[in-house]
């Protein structure tokens, strides 16, 4: 493309961008629009309703699949739905897994003349097998891929395999960064295995210098036998490493009593409010309601949870009787078997449900930046033409991009659609005792309420 | 605006931005300048150079004009910028205002069955005259508005008048919330005397609940007499709000020990990169090295300084010969008198120094949001061209907008340009002991410094 020509674009989209901010009349960007979208900022900013919801869930505590404060708030959020009178609640029936992580999780170096008696903070991921109960014992190699430890040979023969890739930085977008790390947590114990190795340590995945643990869910190879993995505190394992430089002999002691119940019984809850015109056109709007057993799982993910159910009391608030019916679903068991988001779109497959559109929040209660967008392209500019009233709710963007992990099997769905927060604080916290409701902060997280709030009410009132 | 012209123009739009986002090549916006954009972000977020300065910054405590502290800092900033090795580095010396707090700030209810005894935690706001040493003890009343403190006739006469206004928080925007609580910050004093009031107790100008006092500059009408104007915290606003409810005639006793001294000796700091084409044209980056004299003056504004010091460094990392001199200038006493704006703008006039553009980072170390920028349109448009570029370092959008408190008197230069991150935690932290280095977060605070060094970059390769 030649300068002159570029010239001229950019004079272009300046024009173009230009018409766009001083609010061109279209379906989806009228005055009513922009000031209703001024509205669900101002009501969410100032009544703080989800935030206020948000510590009541926290209160609970963390709500991994088939535990008991897991049950506890799914009771919770149906007769808070009931309470705020929405047109219709009830929980959909979903068997999930049962992990549990035990009473005894320690790690210590033995055999070493300079660091024996040093504890190790470390936490088992979510489906490890324990160890027996007198532990594991065994020296350490270190590694940062799964090439070296592929190339060791011999050398990992019954030894604790220890995964210290530090999480890369220096990209703009820490998902990027956590895609490539987390490798480590979620294959490494097969890794492992595979070379004879007799469990896995894997760096906590996380953007923070601290010695929390950051847990999440792991998969064996079902070839390969299982052996335990386990996450450690990057303080600690900046500690190992150095260890290991001084005493490469060294031993350490694991103890595990984590393992897998049987399924159990639990539920997807879902609140709809009708559509005036098209009942059985459905606009969803969710989180996940499980979370890890650690913190609050304040941001992963009940924050995404309380946000969907504000985004209906905002209706309610503001007296808008939606077009099409709006539905928020609290997934459960998203982060060890998408059972709730599989169960889902399989009811609504036997059932021939019209979905207009998902919405997942999914990435913590940060400060709006865009959605992130799976459908055609006619549908996508459609929702690109609503930018001017979305940015009223701090929207930037709207582009093609991966939505949630509970709306993907929602194949029949128009679109699918992620909230992307800014991100620079997410992996934090994530999976960790850092994600507490105080991590929250009650602008962010009601920002994310309107900007989804002013979403839902377009695809509601236009359709795609 | 019919519907079918809308509906191309958006249609049209959306091809535009596409393009814009897949990168047409013009000035600003080649393959190497992309590359470069990159390469800021990753340097920045992976050795948090700019934040390690911070923490340096941070540990010598807070910088009101004419202060020890402040002092202590320049002397650092100009050894660190020698240290670095700049091209140049000097000093432009800058009388400022020399108030200080004193050792005596106090506030206690008197004269009440119900609430005597209870203390109330207040702060002076800068330029307030003390208190005579005994104090003043007078009864309250309570006013939301200049309107209705106006109102309110012989009522006010020998009151300490309480301005107890909330900060709007019902706007997307926390500095719409922030100009239209603080008037009462900067004029209650003289409106309080004009009605026979004794003193202004005002409502800390935050968005967050807590008890912490949020300082900052007050003014006198020449015209009018002098009263003490201070700080209360909200929730001893709330407190003493509901104390006045139950009993009218409660009395308080505020003593205060603050005082102006004679003007000091100050200084600008400054350091150039120079250009290798165009020596003599400057894009100037910066922030203010003057803070309150509570917390650390970490996002206001050692932050800004520092990420503007850490742009001309990522040149030197990364090799860099800027065409255009780069200039980074820590003004001082943008909190009480813009003396160090006013010298630099006086000295740039007489010197007749060309300057290309001048940034201010001076809104706090959070995620980049954009520009604001005063310029000609033709600029303007320029600039909104290396969007592709920019946003790379996440800035959505460059447009028209206040620029800074600092650079404002330079009206010689052909741009004048605010960095403007995230708004929604900074009056958190505003001119309390709430803005210390912990506040700011590494990614975020590099973002920032990323992105300017892309502007600046762009900025000094191309000009205007």
């Amino acid at each position: 493309m030649n300068k002159r020509r570029t010239g001229s674009i950019h004079r272009l989209l300046i024009i173009m961008m230009a018409l766009a901010l001083t609010g061109p009349l279209a379906a989806g960007d009228t005055p009513s629009d922009q000031s209703l979208a001024g509205k669900f900022v101002e009501t969410a900013l100032n009544d703080r309703f989800g935030y206020t919801l948000l510590r009541e869930v926290c209160e609970i505590g963390p709500r991994l699949s088939g535990s008991e404060n897991s049950a506890q708030a799914i009771q919770w959020a149906k007769e808070k739905m009931e309470e705020l009178k929405f047109d219709r609640v009830f929980l959909q029936p979903v068997m999930v897994p049962h992990w549990v992580r035990g009473e005894v999780e320690k790690a210590e170096i033995v055999q070493s003349a300079h660091y024996a008696g040093k504890s190790l903070n470390i936490s088992a991921y979510g489906g490890s097998v324990g160890t027996p109960p007198q532990g594991i014992v065994a020296g350490v190699v270190e590694v940062h891929s799964f090439e070296e430890l592929n190339s060791l040979g011999e050398k990992a023969r019954g030894k604790i395999i220890f995964f210290n890739q530090p999480f890369e930085q220096g990209q703009p977008e820490t998902f990027q960064g956590y895609r490539q790390a987390v490798v480590h947590r979620v294959r490494g114990a097969s890794a492992a295995a595979k070379v004879g190795g007799v469990a896995a340590l894997v760096r906590s995945v996380t953007t923070r210098f601290d010695n929390v643990t950051h847990v999440g869910n792991m998969r064996y190879d079902p070839k390969i036998g299982k052996v335990p993995a386990a996450a450690i505190g990057v303080l600690d394992a900046e500690f190992l490493s150095d260890a290991l430089q001084h005493d490469p002999e060294l031993q350490i002691k694991i103890e595990l009593s984590c393992q897998t119940l049987p399924d159990v019984q639990s539920y997807n809850v879902i609140g709809d409010l009708l559509g005036t015109e098209y009942p059985n056109e459905y606009v969803v709007v969710s989180g996940h309601f499980d979370s890890w057993d650690k913190g609050d799982g304040a941001h992963d993910d009940a924050s995404g949870c309380m946000q969907a159910l504000e985004v209906l009391t905002l209706f309610q608030r503001l007296g808008i009787k939606p077009r099409r019916t709006v539905r928020c679903i609290f997934y459960i068991n998203e982060e060890n078997g998408t059972r709730g988001g599989l169960a889902y779109a399989a009811l609504s497959d036997s059932l021939g449900l019209k979905h207009v559109a998902a919405i997942e929040s999914d990435r913590g209660a940060f400060t709006p930046r865009g959605f992130n967008v799976e459908t055609d392209s006619a549908s996508l500019a459609h929702m690109q033409s609503w930018l001017p009233v979305l940015r009223q709710a701090g929207i930037e963007w709207v582009r093609e991009g991966g939505s949630g992990s509970d709306i993907e099997p929602l194949k029949s769905s128009k679109a699918l659609i992620g909230y992307v927060p800014d991100g620079q604080r997410y992996f934090d916290f994530h999976h960790s005792d850092n994600d507490v409701f105080e991590a929250v902060h009650p602008r962010e997280f009601e920002m994310g309420s309107a900007a989804m709030a002013t979403l839902v009410y377009l695809l509601s009132e236009y359709g795609l």
